[in-house]
């Protein structure tokens, strides 16, 4: 892979603390093409015999990491093949990063929308910048399921209700909303954000890996969707993908600037509660 | 049915956005005659093919929707059949609102007693007045068992140790505290309350319905409990209807004015803390 | 067993309610000389038929209950015979404890740490001093995996993100952080949480102990991990004693004062963080 064209780069701070930034300006749009990328590192981390934590941030002023990759031909998602759990790919590889016997940690600063909300569900804790920090799965207001694993995930992290208010309006949910709800673990004042988490990671860096390793793994059995519920949501989404309720929203939205640095995607959010109004009504 | 005996109203703001008002004063007091009432209206819910969102609210001064109504002949209650889902009429409806492809919502003004707060839970989402809000299961504190679905439902949604608070303890609980319980999504100042549920209800119905029912379905899969755990409940109720302890208890709070406008109904965790001292002590 | 030698005190306030206080100064450690005792406590819970509530606290300033005592020979826990439920003496008492007719409550103040706070946890609620309780899982900054059952029980009652945060960290939990994350059901200013305790345990006391163990008995369906899920954490807690990693930081952490009063127990969530650092890294 050309390190020119890399979406996300890989840091090893230490044999046993790595950093992996999410690099993809202006708007850390998640495609297909990203998905061999990812999915290099996913296999890194669960085979490294000496990695125990590992962080999720982003390079990318306001974006930790967001949606899918609309403009991409159909056809570039549905060629890859499913991978190692037999799930597709993109859930395929959140599935994975949940069960590593590794620490993953979402630092969460700008939007988590989509692919950016569903990679920080599947990581093991989520810590969040209070005033840049906006978590959603806009799916359902652009007339999507969404696919890579919040209906399995959310209601077993804040019970249903919330969750059902997460996924059922779309909207845009700040850090401390999003710790009230236990969407993230903490939200914290942006300046403190990084240090906090580095210094989580290297304390738990210091810790040794199969005491790690073996604890997470009872929080799995106690804590884990099964991996065909997280299944169904890509076929969900895909489904979804293909119908008039979803391509007339989408295309309204593309003709307001989304998938473009600007308004619609800063405020995705309030978008999609516009877009009904701007298509014609569904019945 | 004639409209002028009718407790619950139905107000059809949009095909895609209806009102539920409970409207049956001085206490929204739920009792067999009211099963009939609420059936229709589900069995509406369920089938409308253009509904999305509903909301339950009330027309009551201080009471959302309370108790069941003891006065009642108990054979009024055990006649009813039981619903499609083959559970027993009050649990049959509660889980059919929970399943149906329409969005459900809340809106917690006043007490939320006993039945109040079980149609509360089996709602996707419920929002709180801060000021005027009350949720309780009051049962345990008059010997009685809760009926409705709230043992299956409470764990799921604020964790075992504050669900058994609620439950053992059959206190009232102010709305403050249960948005910090996650017994609602959140409580608003009693002003904001009712612009809040009107926008969010007018955001959900501008979407697709099939995008939300997927999705809901889906959290459904990770979040509901099985059918037959909200049955054991009904038959744990009735059988403690018929003890000694549940009469004792009830007898005494009905001297002091339980079914009637007053304090007893609007202090009702006040009053069953005391009735263990009214009688002779069970043991 | 001599009363001069007991580490637990059982005080009957009432044939309903019991407090039960560990009082083994100067750090209420928790070791297999206590299972004998805490054994007999836990048999009169279930069988008593005039019990209803039980409260757990603590006599010794500074400390609720804390970690397992290292310096017993490892012979003298492996040579306890497994309880009635089939588990080991120490998981099977924590199991019996949530599944008792009664309602346990745990009321702490100072360090509830490792099998102190899996006893807090196998409690059906949990009320913490504000200024003065600290909760921890120690053992993975040790080198161990917890034994008593906190990965089955605290994604259950906080969700995974935090709970892979608590036990992954091993860090020091306050009191207002444990009411955040769901830790506990509340905490409350030091000077109010006795009185808190005892109103909420003379309340249940007054109920109907049918109600009270019929009503526990359906949350305990929806919201008890297996049995098997915790006996898998025993074995783990076990098979990591004997490994270097944690003979290791036991050694050093012993070397500095642990199993003393003194900084080290009192501050086990900073001292665990530096121990990896004291000791040749494990890779």
């Amino acid at each position: 892979m050309n390190a020119d064209t890399r979406q996300i780069r890989l840091d090893r701070r230490s044999p046993a603390y790595w950093r992996v930034t999410f690099d993809h300006p202006p708007l850390n749009i998640f495609g297909p093409e990203t998905v061999p990328e990812l999915n290099a590192i996913v296999t890194a981390i669960e085979t490294d015999p000496r990695l125990k934590v590992v962080v999720f941030d982003s390079a990318v002023e306001g974006f930790f990491l967001t949606h899918y990759n609309f403009l991409a031909p159909v056809e570039a998602s549905t060629a890859i093949p499913p991978g190692p759990t037999g799930l597709q790919a993109l859930p395929d590889m959140l599935v994975r990063i949940s069960r590593a016997p590794v620490v993953s940690i979402a630092s969460i600063r700008g939007r988590a929308t989509g692919v950016g909300s569903e990679l920080a569900l599947a990581s093991d804790m989520r810590f969040a910048s209070r005033e840049k920090a906006i978590l959603s799965q806009w799916e359902v207001g652009a007339g999507l399921v969404p696919g890579g694993g919040p209906m399995a995930r959310l209601p077993r992290l804040m019970g249903r209700g919330r969750a059902l208010e997460v996924l059922l309006t779309a909207d845009d949910i700040p850090g401390d909303l999003a710790e009230r709800y236990g969407y993230v673990n903490r939200a914290l004042p942006d300046a403190e954000l990084d240090g906090f988490v580095d210094a989580l990671a290297m304390r738990i860096a210091s810790f040794d890996k199969q005491a790690i390793a073996e604890t997470k793994h009872l929080v799995d059995i106690a804590s884990l969707p099964p991996d065909a519920e997280i299944g169904l949501e890509w076929g969900a989404f895909m489904g979804a993908l293909g119908r008039p309720a979803a391509q007339t929203r989408i295309k309204a939205l593309m003709e307001h600037g989304f998938h473009k640095a600007g308004d619609v995607e800063s405020r995705l959010g309030y978008y999609v509660g516009q877009v009904g109004g701007w298509v014609p009504p569904a019945l």
